[in-house]
């Protein structure tokens, strides 16, 4: 399964700094991989809230509806988010069910964390007995284990077909105050909005109640982790959570400076979960402008963004713009052929219904031979605009999944 | 471009009738490819009745665009299909139209047809100025080889990345009279409902006035090739029209029998585009039933159908059921994790919301060896039921693709 890793991966992985109240710990617990760690295991300091978004697929795992329930209240308790790669519990049936009772129960049994603060996820296979006893035998060594500086370890721990660890942070100066948000993430395939597929987990030692962090986190999501897509499959296990452990002091409600700060995190994040995208040599930003509305924007990015012809263009490098016409008029969204425009970049490649009269062929060659893209459509019909980021459709995207059991 | 024949295609091209009333002609014109055919003309007779489907792209092209303008009407009198292959003439602005006014002008001119009554089309690369000259310089040649037998030379010159020419044909005896069907299509890549990415062309001396030929070609697209798909993309060209000569002199309005032969017919040729699918190995029909209704039928099916985790593990014969589950629970359908059930050909293969208890890998993996599949699901909900048809997901299509400009 380990394959080479991305192109477009960050050189390293960003120094991530301790988040008061936050320690975690990562081991072998033998789910279905050898040789590396497959479970982690995250304790939250008295005074957490906890906030998550959550996969609307019809069919999620039953982690998911577990969390789902959990999610919510004014519970300020200590809190635990226990996370396994190989195996995704999801359509297990009773058992499924089961499993997560199981190690909630031995959780709480090992920390004393109440069971209704115990978040957990699975991700990998779908389909197959989760083998929860073999994590449970952990957590001893894990909850041992457990210190502040562990994130890079849990990131590594909750890979699947990912390349690389995923992590994110940022600071903000509130007064003689500093908030810290952290954040790691994993996803690589069966990633499409809504929500973009994958398991993130945000660490914040700022002070924010439970339903002001869970409005905040939903309004970001639609902006970062719902506006990218590597092949339109939507997983049955995408978990998104956020603690907030309270321990710096600062309230940051209706804080601004917090609020962007936890985005750029969030859109770092979901940047890497694409650029870490099945087979992916392009990341691909789709810009869309002047759509009637915002749901027509949204409609053709998310065509140009999925079109399999689009995507492998840009794998060829092939700066062919006709198969973004195509997606335009596939979308649904109103456009009109004549007042659309198309560019690489800076590069206004169509325009009123035909190719732009000073665009060359050997500019948009030499375009498309970048790492990172630009693909702009303006369909020049009103004020909405929408981005959305993609990766290309490789060859490699096709060994990965033809072979990989997800 | 020429790459290896599908392995899913016919052995043979069909031995397809005459038609009365109907004389095809081909040549090469060399609008974009060198030493094969590339336009085709049909010639119709005095009787003739046309029928038109069309591409619902907000980009359709310039020949589309004409063509609906010219579907309907009582009229009854002579009538040309012209159709190239190798560009598309789509977004091509103005000069896209008056090369459509051009060709319309003369055919018009070499065959004395009216030009309210000629319908081209154009398939091939988007965006590039169609080099209408070259195929008018080849009008006196293609009169002048009109001749009932052509249908295989007129499905071959129509072909893009198309690796083998379709055909189909359908007979019914109507008391001592007997009425043909003959049909040819191309489509290879950029297939999707709606409708199905192609172009295809019928003819019957079966006698039946506009509005009721117009009526049952839309019914019977719903059924037959808007329920294919390559891969998701829709084209700006499809265009599917159907020519009634009437010279048989068998009115076929309301015949239970026609409809079912123009059916099969159509489906005929619906199913060998999809067996011509880019890179196509397998051949998948999705078979949905127990939904709640027609609507979230369909999305279940097209769920299954146009995902790239279900089609590359097809692709890689692995028997990955818990991406169909996925499938199901990403399409907004309706859908009971717990009510749901999965079967490959008869195999049941999870059901209550898990494996079934007789399943065994080794069944599925054998079944996932033949050419062709059929993928059950029901959803056990109510009585609403679709099916689609699709292909797998191979390297050969990025191959395709990455490198075709289409």
């Amino acid at each position: 399964m380990a394959g080479p890793v991305s192109p477009l991966a960050p050189a390293s992985f960003p120094t991530l700094p301790p988040i008061a109240g936050v320690r975690l710990a990562a081991a072998q617990a033998g789910v279905r991989y050898k040789g590396r760690t497959d479970v982690m295991l995250a304790e939250l300091a008295e005074g957490t809230s906890v906030a998550g978004v959550y996969t609307r697929s019809a069919t999620r795992s039953a982690p998911v509806l577990d969390c789902q329930q959990k999610t919510g209240g004014a519970a300020t308790g200590r809190a635990a988010f226990l996370v396994n790669s190989g195996n995704s519990n999801a359509f297990t049936g009773r058992a499924g069910v089961e499993a997560v009772e199981a190690l909630c129960a031995a959780v709480a049994d090992v920390t004393g964390i109440d069971a209704g603060r115990i978040f957990t996820a699975s991700t990998g296979v779908i389909g197959e007995k989760l083998p929860h006893e073999r994590i449970s035998a952990k957590l001893g060594e894990l909850t041992g284990a457990l210190h502040e500086g562990a994130l890079e370890e849990a990131a590594r721990a909750i890979m699947t077909t990912d390349t690389f660890p995923k992590g994110a942070t940022a600071e903000i100066e509130v007064g003689d105050a500093r908030v810290r948000i952290a954040g790691i993430a994993k996803g690589s395939g069966m990633i499409a909005p809504d929500m973009a597929t994958m398991l993130v987990y945000i660490f914040t030692d700022a002070k924010i109640a439970q339903p002001a962090l869970q409005d905040l986190l939903g309004q970001l999501t639609d902006r970062t982790f719902n506006c990218i897509t590597v092949d339109s499959d939507t997983s049955t296990s995408d978990t998104l959570l956020c603690a907030a452990t309270g321990a710096s002091g600062v309230d940051v409600e209706g804080s601004a400076a917090f609020a962007d700060a936890l985005e750029a995190v969030m859109l770092d994040l979901a940047h890497q979960v694409v650029k870490d995208g099945e087979g992916a040599t392009k990341f691909v930003e789709v810009r869309v402008t002047g759509a009637e509305n915002d749901d027509d924007a949204r409609k053709v990015a998310l065509a140009i963004a999925n079109s399999p012809l689009v995507k492998t263009a840009v794998a060829g490098e092939d700066p062919n713009w006709g198969r973004i016409v195509m997606a335009v008029g596939k979308s649904g969204a109103a456009a009109d052929r004549d007042k659309l425009s198309i560019r690489f970049g800076d590069i206004v490649v169509a325009e009123n219904g035909w190719v732009s009269p000073d665009y060359r062929e050997e500019l948009g060659a030499e375009y498309m031979r970048r790492a990172e893209l630009v693909i702009g459509a303006d369909l020049g019909l009103g004020q909405s605009t929408a981005t959305m980021w993609t990766c290309d459709l490789t060859k490699r995207y096709i060994e990965i999944n033809a072979d990989y059991r997800s």
